[in-house]
């Protein structure tokens, strides 16, 4: 099974992030035949549910790009179906407590290490025969930090076993800080919040990615030591494209 | 950012809410051409999910109503993606006890009032770039009072911080009071029923739907005091149209 | 196979019509649990393609009345592929000419009588195994008659071997003659055209009908001989529901 | 109401039932040609959703099988809204305790029995006017029995008021047992917990199915007194015939 | 009825144009929500068809744009049903002919300027009740010149009574001159074709386009004298936006 | 660019082609899995049309099969639309004449061979950036050969410049011959017609292909000296593995 996100880590890179917020084959294929080492279809804050991400995942068949999803919320059904249609890696919204976090991991996991079902449809389809034997040690799962109880709890929360990693939410942590939710935070609360996470993450062994908006922002990420890094979805890029566009055309 | 609604309650009349049922951004198109205050998208006993509901409310945005969502049970992942979504109101099934009520409270409201994650992809493009300051007052919650219980805690349910109002389903409370499950009823006990809710709403502070049937009993709701009413959704109105053109044509 | 359209024509009564111009299989589902002789999907004026009218056919499955389409134009693939699809009538607009009116006839009939290619994926599943033997005779044809030069060379387009009959468009047919388009017409003008395609059909053998809008029309229009008469769209039945509701509403 | 499952049962003999995991309604207009008695579903690891499987059900409404779904996990809202959707049967997965088994029986029962919400908008429209008065009575509940746990907790599981039946997952049964994940197994092991989950099921006066893949194991599990069999999606039919298919035309 | 481009042209000025390859709703209300004087949805190279163009235009409701079509060819029935749903104006490839322009123009206009045939099914509800009197006035018809044929005829096509303009195609324009094809050309012999369509358009009164990539070739043309220029699709857009941001990222 | 069924020819063998009748991405991606040398996607007989035909080119995208798709008729519209949508070969149904021949072969090729229009949207992604230099080579350009007509003009369209080769459906070649509609056909006049066919083909250098259903007959015609040959469609594959499953439950 290929996994480019962690063959990118084994190489003590870090990996570079797509993010599709628009529900369509289209854009997600796109987004695809650009060289980022992971993309994950954003089922919670973009406009994305499991009917468009199935079409977007199958688009995306030919990419050597690791495949992920982030889910709406901690519920296991949507979580194991994404897995089931595919997708190698889950980004887990709101983890604020280990006990969250060890439900996450287990929605992940085939027993004996997890309650993950068994019937991985299209995954052993496209990621081979074998895949039942390896999908514990392969499937990512990223617990997304960005509350202040999380940030509380955040040495606990990394210590769940079989957690690959955590991933770190800015707009939420900031608007859960008291701070202006945005992204590309330079507050020094939010700041030093985003140290703790990144610390603490690496301490336990885990990974630890961030999302981001520009790209000068998130090579500072990487610069900081983050191992997964993303620069906006394709939403954005897209908008942002048609801003300076028109804003070109219009001046005279 | 406009609100109908809200408007139309600032003004100390009554909302009339049109209510779709059916999955078609043609079919919610029709509706929103037509003078309804507030129109909602029935993810729950509507044939609606998400992946309908949101070219639903693309086809409605030039619509002058407030569009809302009553979203298929007290779940946050679905609460919260209406919301990013656009909709500008949550009426939420079989709230019982004022933790549900707390909970989904919570699930509309940002920090520091709430856990609503920040992400509010289509929200700020259709309501402006202030919505993030402004959607905890604009955001409209209602709870769905509608069991035996809820009856019991009614006024532990309208006491809830934050929460809008309360908002009738008589189908399930006569159903849970011993009564025939239908709308416009007039059973004496759930007559009853009704009236304590918005009784108890009203001392609160908090405004009071109820979903009816027909204009007559609407009407008679108004009068009774509530801020907001349902004439039957979209698809009753076809089918009620189709049956009456067909006795017609039918009739020597 | 069941052909409810034909059981009326062999009763010598006249068809009512449903009319689906929603794309939509729940509004096709709705419709055809009323109790019409025949619905027609309408693809030229409805807001329907091969994409959303193949799940309409399949929810009208249940159904007992045959079920039609309105192709856009006289073009060959779409017509083949709604009989295809399991469509028993074709309705094709804008047949001005009889050969034209040939050409259609050939698009819906197999060798020897036509061109229709054979390949009955769904209708053979639907319609039973003898649909290939029994289709030339099954399938309805109807040509309208719309036009100023359709209404000079009626007589010549009724004689078209094969074809079921013909279906006067009134907008259309206004139109031309230099009246405003609408339907339910009672301009002389149009009357008498109406009155000459009638009678052209009927002494051909074949048979006529007329798009209507209001009950009382269309039943005037059976009066006057017409085999089928449609009473309008379901958008139009749902759109003046809903003004009738919010009138009844907004009146004190 | 037809319930082709339930007079199967009356006559004291197996159901055959049809799986569904394509999000097609063409392949399941297929599978409902053919005569099983009765065609779940698969909203979990079929790659079918809400939004799928509605015209999946619509496609079917001419079929005499039982239509059922299975759900993605116990989460009340999809329960119900397959239901509304006409579903005549839920099959429930990870059921491994008496309460989640109680809470599962609610969500498909209407008050007094449970707490399902009311407004069955297309059960009412598709099983009759009286849907609301015999669902209670008619709408299967099967728990499924696949873990170590819910295998200590089985007695206590079918001994849950108003529930239909089990329905074994061998996959994940023998995954939990420490066994490969497969189907039409015959471990030892694995053998020991299907007897012991069909002899409490029939000893509660249940009923018990079991998912299994091949005709000759379904019918071996027939005889040792399942209720209830499945032999394989539509999606294995499918690839297995293809398979052979190209075996057939590559070997010379 | 408002018409964004038609004032813009009373103005003396040049449209700006967005472009629309993507079928989807999402990108679509995107694209609207920046400032272009027209949004054209591209069925012919774009990847969009009637099924997909219908909820763009739906979703692009709250528009100030002139909402357009490209059709896949000069085929009636396509360019009818774009009309019905809303379109104003209509790009037609490949007229190389006045005759084919006069058919062209006649499938744009209701008797007795052409054949249109009657039935605004969505254009009514959107562009007000007075559409059928107006829409032959306010229709855009604009034919592709974009051959050597084309550009022999074009005299005489542009003396088509009541087409509105033509659009240059330079990628066909240039191939069917022997030149590579490719947008924003500098090809001497390319560039006098575009010269020689511009000054007979504008000689017989008519409008000229232009399809365009970058912003700064469409100023130029706009310089030149052109009414209207496209500067790229969406899906240009984005993809340039990706490649640039991750050149960046990728760039030490 | 790779073309396996260019390379299969290459080598002097005989390609085998899957076929796609249902319009889903999944059932493609299933097919797409499994070896054939080239898919054909139908929009004729199959129950696809562009909307889901180009999600189902996405879902094999990473499949080594040379992707092609069966037209609804001779109409330019289409077929330039699958090109464009990474189709590499066409199958062209009732090419009568050598007119049509001539026709077809242009709306395929670009200028100077023809006047395919130039804007490969999607083609150029998944072909590479040369695709416009080597598309007219690399499309397979198929001309169906299935009636009397097509039989007594068959040199003449053999000769027609730049087409790949002939298919036959027998089908509708048998229907034409006043024989039974059906594949695999043993009728001594069939046969006949299909050796004429195939060495017509041959002595003008071009590729014959033919729709078969069973392997064996596939085979046999490979025999013969077919160039290419279909097995069916995954309808029939499915429905004919369900028959064969039910048929070995219900027998004791």
């Amino acid at each position: 099974m290929r996994n480019r996100l962690r063959d990118v880590w084994t190489n003590r890179s870090a990996g570079i992030n797509g993010w599709l917020a628009i529900p369509s084959p289209v854009t997600a294929e796109i987004v695809s035949q650009h060289e980022f080492d992971s993309i994950t279809v954003d089922l919670q804050h973009g406009l994305v549910d499991y009917t468009s991400a199935l079409p977007m995942l199958q688009a995306m068949g030919h990419s050597q790009a690791t495949l992920m999803a982030r889910v709406p919320w901690l519920e296991p059904g949507i979580i194991m179906k994404m897995l089931d249609a595919g997708a190698l890696g889950i980004i887990c919204p709101m983890i604020n407590t280990p006990e969250q976090a060890a439900q996450f991991v287990g929605y992940c996991r085939y027993a004996p290490l997890g309650e993950r079902s068994f019937g991985p449809t299209r995954a052993i389809s496209v990621h081979g025969s074998d895949y039942a034997s390896v999908a514990n040690e392969q499937v990512i799962a990223l617990a997304m930090v960005e509350t202040r109880t999380a940030l509380a709890n955040v040495d606990a929360i990394v210590a769940t076993p079989n957690l690959t990693g955590v991933y770190i939410g800015p707009s939420d942590l900031a608007l859960s800080l008291g701070c202006v939710p945005k992204l590309d935070h330079d507050d020094p609360i939010v700041m030093e919040a985003i140290h703790t996470v990144l610390n603490s993450a690496h301490r336990a062994g885990l990974k630890a990615g961030i999302h981001c908006l520009t790209p000068a922002y998130a090579k500072a990420m990487i610069e900081l030591g983050f191992d997964l890094v993303t620069t906006g979805s394709e939403l954005r890029a897209l908008s942002a494209s048609l801003s300076h566009l028109l804003s070109t055309m219009r001046t005279p």
